[in-house]
């Protein structure tokens, strides 16, 4: 018996390219000799579709598209994945599905069980879960067919407050009744730097647990927020690591299933190193973002400080430097060493840079509110009118040349609400907001690993917005390694404020802090959307109330 | 048995003010000699609560409240709305529960069944549902506590392609069992235009089925997007309407049990003028925007249009005047009858205004971007940068005062996509994103009903952005009233683009106006929170992926 496992980049909803897709891997399947080949989970609409789940044209037209890859399963079976509507006289419309197809149709039809409905997951709203499993047979080999999360019963949440098992039934306890010689899994998990070693943990114990093969396809690319890793595994019947799909690029393998049987080792999969695969995710899931939305090219504010800059080096790496221009937006307040070293990583990486000095549009600006400013004194606002009027000189360049803004705020800036709305706040994608500050430095290192990309005097010096002469982010801000370590408690570990601790942390500070996050919910509910690396990034994952009041304490 | 019903306007998250309206309603039920009262669902918290369910310190403080309220229940039984710690194996941390308060403690804990997950709800990404129920017992009385939802298995959606039924159970067919002399209902049901009917038919049904009396308690005020509407409902055992709490402002009514006989008629319920309800949930939503998010005092932008007109009107309403300044922020284009019918607005209403030409700012900008654009001819470009240089005085007013701004967009434009990101499609509220063109015109009449409030001339003229000279809205789009019949079979009936049709819609014009929806849901991503009238808003209630292409036919 022979499976390949074709880890694909789909972009959703586009039903002629995700078909093209699996078909050529279908063929390619063929020549190689298999007998089956596995996709992701739903692989024929790419995940996640949202709420074109609700439209019945798109079901309809989903239907028709698998009828056409099932002409193409003659001599070889696949399992691809697609919604599929639920005839049933109760629950919801439809099942999350694989789809066995065999002998030019489709032979078989398995629902997923358990529906994630957290963080960024949202399958109940959409689908009925299966309420009971069985096996199918290909080529006399029992199969036990599970779609990712199915296998997920057992796994264990950051935060302590999360449940002990979340789901009352486990699917792979009930298939396990009907003896199978395999277990398959189609998969759309995302990417989290954090949570590496659990999801191999998860799908070994279910190897081990059942002592048979696993075979995991996952999704690869990335789709606005979520960076689906690829990392496709295949498990022996022992819980060892026998092999796995490249990450973060599509790739495709061919196993004997009698092979399965030895182990690679762990530092194979690039375990070992959290930022080199934070920087690939970020320059798969920036490349993907301009691909699929057929955006051609990309700007960005290019400041002399350290964001700006890596946000740059990963937008030029993703999209090559000739589809990137950067302007430099100085003001009266920006330092000559900022404006430099700005140009100095432009010019290192081959960049188009452009220079045009914000004084004379701030100055004209502020004449213009004088009879209304007349007696107030300068505060916060003329800083964020510095902030806006790049915004719209890069917006400007924007819309007449087709470049989409790039933002490159950070996830503790957007944390604690240190950033302008509509002003260093804009952009069409943010590459670093789901990044601490810290991370931040420590991608640019990793940027400049073989060669001074990224100036050292761009990494070393104190950071500052420079909106007032001689500002620094520490006249408002904690040192970022305390502010990181309190966010991180706080966001991701989600840890009650008395319990949040660490070297320099006092309760005064986490009030402080944690009352930053809460009273800049408001600017986040306008950010743009934001590359996810984290197991709990700002967005579709994090749904916090606008309109509320909670008191600290 | 006197039976009081405490309609009441929470804050999420505010366990201090919540649980003070709460006691206070208890004593007043006390005063009235009622042997319970009935609060509406999650009342302690506000609802909804979203991801502050997730942390433990949240659940902590809600039961200390719990406790506290319970302390005061003597005498007397009261049935409030709270989360509570699912204690079994496995399943969800939390249920959503109804508490039931006597002789100073919790009597009983019945959990919601039904977990409504779809549109704006997102229950079963915290609530594990109950699965069994029982009545309860107050004096002798058996009663059939329910939670909101528990009572809608029957319901009927918009969209045809919506499940026949959503669930499997329900809860009150298990209930019947026991022969309950009452059904209560704790509802969190927010406001939607056109399903007012349905709402009163899914409770009278209930009533009528069932052959009992029916006590729903529903909240009432603006949270975020979502303005509950209160109208709480007392039903006899025929299905009859009995009696309404008041809509949009919390009420306080008790009842004696063998007094629910009689019916009021329809009218009574202003189910005859949908936009005057509309009217009200506009201006109750803002007014809670602005009192819960502590926010003081609002400003916007007033061109002399109908959307800014309309804006205002409401603002006014909802914060008093003296809370509410306008700039009119004319440009070269902008003709003297659009400044004069500002003015003239403004004024009547007594409304403080200012005005800023934006001509300077503009050729100021222009000037600088003069090196990077010498030799591209004007497009959409510079129309936008008014737009965004708008916005930068709007936000220097709005910092400098602390005014928050009021975004002026309506739903159409909203749909397809006409408006300037960070230009006039910036605000910390939309008033009118979730209102057709049509409807704003029909809320102008409304506000004009006994006076003339907005200047005729805003009703009547063209409408035009004034981006350029002779601008009209409808050089780029058709006319509102086929536009809009268009976005509401796609966006609210979900009708595949062949089924959509009526007068002057032909399948070109629908392609092209769905393309425009699609295309734009990068912007809408940036969107401030729109308040929500519709069965289908724009934000938390429609999640469209923003990168996909899906291929319209």
């Amino acid at each position: 018996m022979n499976i390949s496992v074709a880890q694909i980049n789909y972009h959703v909803g586009n039903f002629e390219l995700n078909s093209k897709l699996i078909i050529d891997a279908i063929h390619r399947a063929k020549k190689e000799g298999s007998d089956l080949v596995l996709f992701s989970e739903l692989s024929l609409t790419g995940y996640p579709p949202h709420d074109l789940l609700e439209h019945k044209d798109f079901i309809e037209s989903c239907n028709k598209y698998i009828d056409i890859i099932a002409a193409e399963c003659t001599g070889i079976s696949a399992i691809i994945g697609a919604p599929t509507i639920n005839t049933g006289d109760t629950g919801k419309k439809l099942f999350n599905s694989a789809i066995v197809l065999s002998g030019g149709k489709i032979s078989a039809t398995i629902n997923k069980g358990l529906l994630p409905t957290y963080d960024i997951f949202d399958e109940y709203r959409y689908f009925e879960p299966a309420k009971s499993f069985k096996t199918i047979t290909i080529k006399n080999l029992r199969i036990a067919v599970t779609i990712c999360e199915d296998l997920w019963d057992e796994q264990e949440f950051d935060p302590e407050f999360s449940p002990n098992r979340m789901y009352s039934i486990s699917p792979m306890d009930e298939l396990a009744g009907e003896k199978p010689d395999l277990i398959l899994n189609l998969s759309a998990s995302p990417f989290s730097a954090n949570r590496n070693k659990m999801k191999n943990k998860v799908f070994k114990d279910k190897a081990s647990k059942h002592k048979l093969p696993l075979i995991v396809c996952n999704q690869v690319g990335g789709n606005t927020e979520l960076i689906f890793e690829g990392g496709s595994m295949v498990i022996n019947s022992s819980g060892e690591i026998y092999d796995t799909l490249n990450l973060f690029e599509p790739d495709f393998r061919t196993y004997k299933l009698e092979d399965i049987k030895g182990t690679k080792s762990e530092s194979d999969l690039r375990e070992d190193n959290r930022i080199a695969r934070i920087y690939d995710a970020l320059v798969l899931g920036t490349g993907d973002y301009f691909s699929k939305m057929n955006f051609n090219s990309a700007i960005l504010g290019l400041s002399g400080g350290i964001d700006s800059a890596v946000s740059l080096a990963i937008a030029s790496e993703a999209l090559g430097k000739e589809r990137v221009r950067v302007l430099l937006l100085p003001s009266m307040y920006s330092s000559q060493h900022s404006i430099d070293d700005a140009i100095a990583l432009a010019d290192k990486l081959g960049i188009k840079w452009d220079i045009i000095n914000i004084a004379d549009s701030y100055y004209q600006t502020c004449r213009s509110l004088e009879p209304l400013f007349s007696d107030k004194s300068e505060d916060v606002t003329e800083e964020n009118i510095q902030a806006r009027i790049r915004a719209v000189f890069l917006m400007a360049v924007s819309n007449k040349f087709g470049n989409i803004l790039i933002n490159t705020s950070n996830k503790s800036e957007a944390a604690v609400g240190y950033g302008t709305l509509y002003g260093d706040m804009a952009g069409g994608l943010s590459i670093l907001g789901d990044v601490y500050k810290t991370d931040v430095y420590k991608l640019a290192e990793y940027i400049n690993r073989h060669d001074e990309i990224i100036p050292g005097n761009t990494i070393s010096k104190a950071p500052s917005a420079e909106l007032k002469p001689g500002q620094r982010d520490s006249d408002s801000l904690p040192d970022y390694n305390i502010l990181d370590s309190i966010l991180y408690q706080y966001i991701e570990l989600q840890k009650p404020l008395n319990e949040i601790s660490g070297e320099g942390i006092s309760h005064k500070l986490v009030l402080k802090v944690i009352g930053l996050i809460n009273t800049n919910e408001y600017k986040r509910y306008q950010s743009p959307p934001i590359l996810r690396i984290s197991s709990k990034a700002f967005g579709l994952g994090r749904r916090m109330p606008l309109v509320a009041r909670y008191q600290l304490t």
